[in-house]
């Protein structure tokens, strides 16, 4: 049984502050929840309907089942369409990000992203990609967050998103800093080379002047038609593909 | 002043059916509706707080504006945070669709793309790149519902969105037809040319059999990580960019 306080709890999943006081967040779906099994989160509970109980077999005895009905999942679901399988996961205390361990590869560097979806879109983008670093401005909005979760469609299990003064990451770092900018090199031209961060702003505002005034290699997607912008998971997408066009070679 | 029965109409044009009776849909936000006044689109009211009345003085005087309390605005806006300015604009009468128009330039045609925000957002690429025509199947969903026209931001007054029998299209264009799919040659190694015909499939299904059966330039986007597969307004940003990066050069 799911009493009114635990559902009550559970339900308050949805707030960031209550996410950080617990620890915990909210995967729903059986697809996501069983990414999530395989992968190095700690899953805490797996509420799912007497109807899903089969698609539970084949995940680890080691986690915490719990049948209810579909009427209880509504209750702390927060999908318009509430799926039969939710789990609570621990949030990760990743180590300090050293800017080391960046080194030989392409890491994202988010600046102030707003939008769960778009943030969900460039976790998913980046795991296609086989980037696997993310470093969030602390103005990101919170990668646990549940539509940022659905969004990523499973992807969150295997990236690593931090949250980080990327001010002070900048500065420290010996990669090269490549910046999203309306007035840059076209990326088209640009030599990414074997190694970097990719700075991406945020949705309306671009990347902060603080941040800007820190990049050595201002980037541009060419415009040939009349649309102000892009949006940014679109323009994160299209750097994520140059960078490794080269390594498909 | 507002009738209960206006505001129902207006409110009304958030479902497909009742904007093909009255051929018109909502446009919200004075950027969007600027853009869409200074287009080949026939406005038919603008609607706008008083607050927001000097924001229409450098509109067309032959457009009809309404001055209405925020209150009203609310009333049939689809947005969960209302816009001070909503536009009633008329659907335009495509003609037919020719596969001659299509020459010496790419279009997008779109297999059954469901989500608004996606639609919304392919539009937008889509003129961000000079992409000036789509053509979507009859299943894709509506250009003018208010979840795709707010995603586009003022792109759909540039781009012209057909619905079109697109297995007929496909039939009896000459042009080269290339299709996203999972096991096709890679983008990177594809040699687009300076025309053709872009298919992208549903979010969930891809391109239906029909359709696929039709493709003769099976393109991939190469996976290195693990997600399973991207979302399909990221998909099609990205051969957006690589039919254009020559055109760049």
């Amino acid at each position: 049984m799911l009493s009114k306080s635990q559902i009550s709890l559970l339900k308050s999943l949805q707030q960031k502050k209550n996410r950080k006081t617990h620890g915990l967040f909210l995967v729903e779906g059986i697809k996501s929840v069983k990414e999530f099994a395989h992968s190095a989160y700690h899953i805490e509970t797996i509420y799912h309907t007497p109807a899903s109980a089969s698609k539970m077999l084949n995940l680890s005895q080691k986690i915490n089942f719990h049948e209810t009905s579909a009427a209880n999942l509504e209750k702390f679901s927060s999908l318009t369409t509430p799926q039969e399988v939710i789990a609570i996961v621990k949030i990760p205390q990743w180590p300090v990000l050293s800017t080391k361990q960046l080194t030989k590869s392409f890491s994202l560097v988010l600046d102030g992203i707003q939008d769960p979806g778009n943030l969900g879109t460039i976790i998913r983008t980046a795991d296609w990609f086989g980037i696997d670093t993310i470093i969030c401005s602390e103005d990101t909005v919170d990668a646990y967050n549940p539509k940022v979760v659905q969004a990523t469609m499973g992807s969150l299990s295997r990236i690593n998103v931090h949250y980080a003064d990327i001010s002070s990451l900048i500065k420290t770092t010996k990669l090269p800093v490549f910046g999203a900018l309306l007035d840059g090199k076209s990326i088209y031209d640009t030599d990414f080379g074997p190694e970097g961060l990719i700075v991406m702003g945020n949705e309306g505002n671009g990347i902060s002047p603080e941040i800007e005034a820190l990049i050595q290699n201002r980037v541009t997607i060419p415009q040939r038609g009349k649309a102000e912008s892009l949006n940014v998971a679109i323009a994160t997408a299209i750097f994520c593909s140059e960078v490794c066009r080269k390594t498909f070679k």
